[in-house]
């Protein structure tokens, strides 16, 4: 089911990708008759690709192209879920190789390498060499076209084997198949002795078990939301059910052993232990709900594919957490108010790596993170016990009212500092760009980072494509809404008619049966709240079309249509939310 | 002009209200038909509220019905620039005139009653009398059918002349044949008399001298707009044409002994001199756009009508502000940090007052009064200069990020309190609703007092219905963009082709030619931006639907269309906006 679904994101992306470099087209058709489509149209543009047999056309090419394609392809692998194009890239392959001016002998016998002349060809000037399994690959031309960008300049010089074990969606015949195309040679013997002894095993075995409700959108790195009937259900959304975002695999941390370090402050840098942080500072509590970037970009999708991962409407879960305030941390690590000349944003470092030691990272503004009223947290609880593996253990940073990108988890380090997070995930992803803005065009550096998040609801029953029947006379409707920066939810408008007219919804803001939390004080609101709206079944409808949106107490509404907001990355997906729901005419009772 | 557009306003109003009271009709038709439909179907209501003629029946309908009736219609009249319903009601007055148990005798001799006897007639239950040029009127059953709610009763037992100078839209021939149904008697000679010698002349007679090009919604309280084009010119707006939205008479304060009077706070009340204010405390400057909640409220009267003034595009405008802040003149009242366990709100009230001496009065959330980052000032510059009689000389409130209700004028009274300001203004007016709530359905106190506006955008050049030349090639669309609680505008996209194309628009942050301001900080972009961009005219087109949309850095959106935004009261229009431009073939030179 997921290979399935990264299938389709292959030969989707993939005409992108080259439909991206050639202009022939703007669209395409359904997935299953991709290749025939795309083939004929990209003739001309894979020739021109792949003629440059010389490293000196190769490298025009690369100072005419390269860096503007590397920098939009950016990302894809580290921070989206991973999706590649082998599959047309094989297809671009085979009718390359008719142009290609020197095609490489698979067949005869290759020279034998050793791994420092390997590991000399780490660079685009020297040449970009890799080994797999004892294969020596010069895959130099290949960097350009690789949809994970220049990360795969990391593995240079180095193998393959540990980089995809990271990112599972490696593990494809198509892989393999372009993989042997760049075949150059062989490893020595000894050194690929070296190698097996070094190399792990899969860097995800030790990932935690997770409940089997969850529909997973990526198993490695682990990705996946709960159903959406069983989300609406509970104001504060049970940890196991809690939607699971991941970029790497889960580190395991020994708490006993546990540091988190705070540098940036002049006078020497703070280091705590997991116990100091629970002892020295008091503890907070607050609710807050995360929300990825990319909930419900399933539904971008549906407009024009987009890079990333599926994600339904799920993507976004409540929690209570509890821990020390950042603020307080900061004061004890020696902040003092005149440091605000100089920093203005708080990077965050996770634990959790990739195979070159790349940490996941991010920042937020210094404002939020040293005001009191920002609540910005070091978590180590949520719902009342230790952080669960998937959500940070032993402990994370919770920024309410933003992103969950920032929202890092397996905390190892704080720094402040005049710059933002210079990750990949903070320059180069979770950004938002114009429905006008492709991949040719797109220049990263002229949208902010995601922080705040803007008005969001989605209906969680009834699901789309469900029967109501005509006895019931009426039909409840049930979903989420919530705002970032901390702007409360005012109110919920639903409709039945697909947005003609409205009813306003009934707010919760404590689970069934309890007391309403006490209503926040302004700009920390930072938990959302579920709602419940009957409405009578038309007598004429035989089909309802089932709209909500919500409105925060800045008025902030919901753009009406997913089009207009549509965006590479498909994130920030917050149009009014819509299920149709059939009305099923009850047989008469005799 | 402006009468013509009251006169409008009215017959949309009065249909509108006998609506809400009958339901037999949703929606209706063009102005000039609209007595004719909608006389047969409101014949029953008419009659069911006119034939309740002994005071009994009075009192239980106003049981049933008075309150939220009168609660539905509250400020109107003060609030909104005073819309009346006097055309219909005069339509309802004849027909009911055939069913009312005991006509009033208009011709016969009617009774003198000396002023003290109509001064006991103030109350629904002891009747309400008012006195009009000598004649005495018991207007008990017309309360709660006026439009204005029931800031009518703020006249009873006394003269109406002086509100209805302060409301010009009194001022028609509708209004006296309305008065004319309730005349009960005369005012003795020797009361009259008193009452002319202490009546004053039109309290608008020493507002200022305003700018001719500004566009005049309503002249008593004053309110104007500047042309589009003109306000899209410049950055910073010029101080005679940013746009102006008086509810009152502009009041005359001697800066020789004005008075600001800081209460609320424990120990004694701070009071300050103008002198005192502008050099006790630092002086600091700002560059804040102000908006009116109603400002685009013209494109919700197109969907259906609303109460209010009839704002187009330009109820919005840019100035720098210089003056103390309200954080340092609230410490130096002693404001302490413990004050925020009780304190919740900053009240202002203005020294704008109407005949009962109610002056206008708003307050905003503590938080953003004493945060450092809030920037609220208490301004007596305006674009270098004292603030213009207009915009409230010597001293008004400047809440940056918040909507225009809240930056009082000619601040006489700054309260910290537990409370909100109990005034109109911020209990029944300024909030948004449910396009599905009506004025029989509203509860005012269900929503939150508008103080953080959402993000906002218009197009000021080319206007609707602008030519331009095939031979030009090329349209240039301009516009402004802004969002509220210091958000910054991080990206305008603009279409020509109705929204399904866009290309994002370069945005300005100075006057042409000079640099740009620094970037603001997070959280305080007070400013607006302009924006400029030039589109090729498409080959085929005849039209153009050019459309506008900004994002904010929470990456709010504005919403695609009007009505699923539309509200009672017309505040928060912020769908895209839209301007439609022909294309003219030109003539071929020979």
């Amino acid at each position: 089911m997921v290979m399935k679904r990264y299938q389709v994101g292959f030969n989707n992306i993939s005409a992108m990708l080259l439909l991206r470099r050639c202009h022939n087209l703007t669209r395409f058709g359904p997935l299953n008759t991709q290749r025939h489509l795309v083939a004929p149209a990209v003739t001309s543009c894979t020739v021109r690709l792949w003629s440059s047999g010389s490293s000196e056309d190769h490298r025009s090419y690369q100072r005419a192209h390269g860096p503007r394609w590397r920098h939009a392809l950016a990302g894809l692998l580290a921070g989206t879920g991973a999706v590649l194009a082998y599959g047309l890239y094989h297809n671009k392959a085979e009718q390359a190789d008719t142009v290609r001016v020197q095609p490489i002998e698979k067949t005869s016998a290759l020279p034998i390498f050793t791994q420092e002349e390997v590991t000399s060809h780490r660079s685009l000037e020297d040449g970009v060499w890799v080994t797999y399994k004892g294969g020596v690959y010069d895959i130099t031309e290949f960097v350009a076209m690789h949809p994970g960008g220049d990360k795969i300049l990391l593995a240079a010089g180095g193998d393959l084997e540990p980089f995809w074990a990271l990112y599972a969606v490696h593990n494809q015949e198509h892989v393999l198949e372009i993989l042997s195309e760049y075949k150059v040679g062989e490893l020595s013997a000894e050194d690929l002795k070296k190698q097996q002894t070094i190399e792990s095993s899969d860097p995800y075995s030790s990932d935690p078990k997770r409940h089997p409700v969850l529909h997973i959108n990526s198993l490695k790195p682990f990705n996946a939301e709960p159903p959406p009937e069983i989300l609406g259900d509970s104001y504060i959304t049970p940890s196991a059910i809690f939607f699971k975002r991941n970029h790497l695999p889960v580190p395991q941390v020994d708490p006993a052993s546990y540091k988190l370090h705070v540098d940036g402050l002049p006078g020497e840098s703070l280091t705590l232990s997991l116990e100091e942080l629970k002892t020295r500072f008091p503890k907070h509590t607050i609710t807050a709900t995360l929300q990825c970037a990319g909930n419900r970009r399933s539904e971008m999708n549906k407009v024009k594919q987009v890079k990333g991962l599926n994600w339904g409407i799920a993507a976004i879960s409540n929690a209570t957490w509890s821990g020390a305030k950042l603020r307080d941390v900061l004061l004890a690590a020696g902040y003092r108010p005149d440091d605000a000349q100089w920093a203005r944003h708080v990077q965050f470092e996770g634990l959790d790596k990739d195979v070159t030691g790349t940490t996941y990272g991010a920042s937020i503004p210094l404002n939020k993170a040293i005001s009191e009223e920002g609540d910005v947290l070091l978590a180590y609880e949520m719902n009342g016990e230790d952080l669960p593996a998937d959500h940070g253990y032993p402990v994370r940073v919770v920024v309410p009212g933003t992103v969950g990108a920032r929202n890092v988890k397996w905390l190892g380090k704080i720094i402040v500092s005049a710059d933002e997070s210079s990750s990949h995930w903070q320059q180069n992803d979770y950004k938002g760009f114009s429905p006008g803005t492709d991949w040719d065009t797109v220049d990263f550096k002229s949208a902010p980072a995601i922080q705040e998040l803007p008005i969001q609801s989605a209906i969680t029953t009834p699901a789309d494509g469900a029967m109501v029947n005509r006895s019931n006379e009426e039909v409840t409707v049930k979903g989420y809404a919530w705002s970032g920066g901390g702007r409360e939810v005012v109110r919920v408008d639903v409709s039945v008619d697909g947005g003609k007219t409205w009813q306003v919804a009934e707010l919760k803001s404590s689970e069934k049966g309890q007391e309403p939390e006490p209503s926040p004080s302004p700009g920390r609101a930072w938990a959302w709240k579920l709602w419940e709206v009957t409405a009578p079944l038309p007598a004429e409808a035989q089909e309802l079309e089932i709209v909500c949106k919500a409105v925060d107490n800045s008025y902030n509404m919901q753009p009406d249509t997913v089009s207009p907001i549509w965006n590479l990355r498909g994130v920030l997906s917050n149009a009014w939310h819509r299920v149709k729901v059939k009305i099923r005419e009850d047989e008469s009772e005799e």
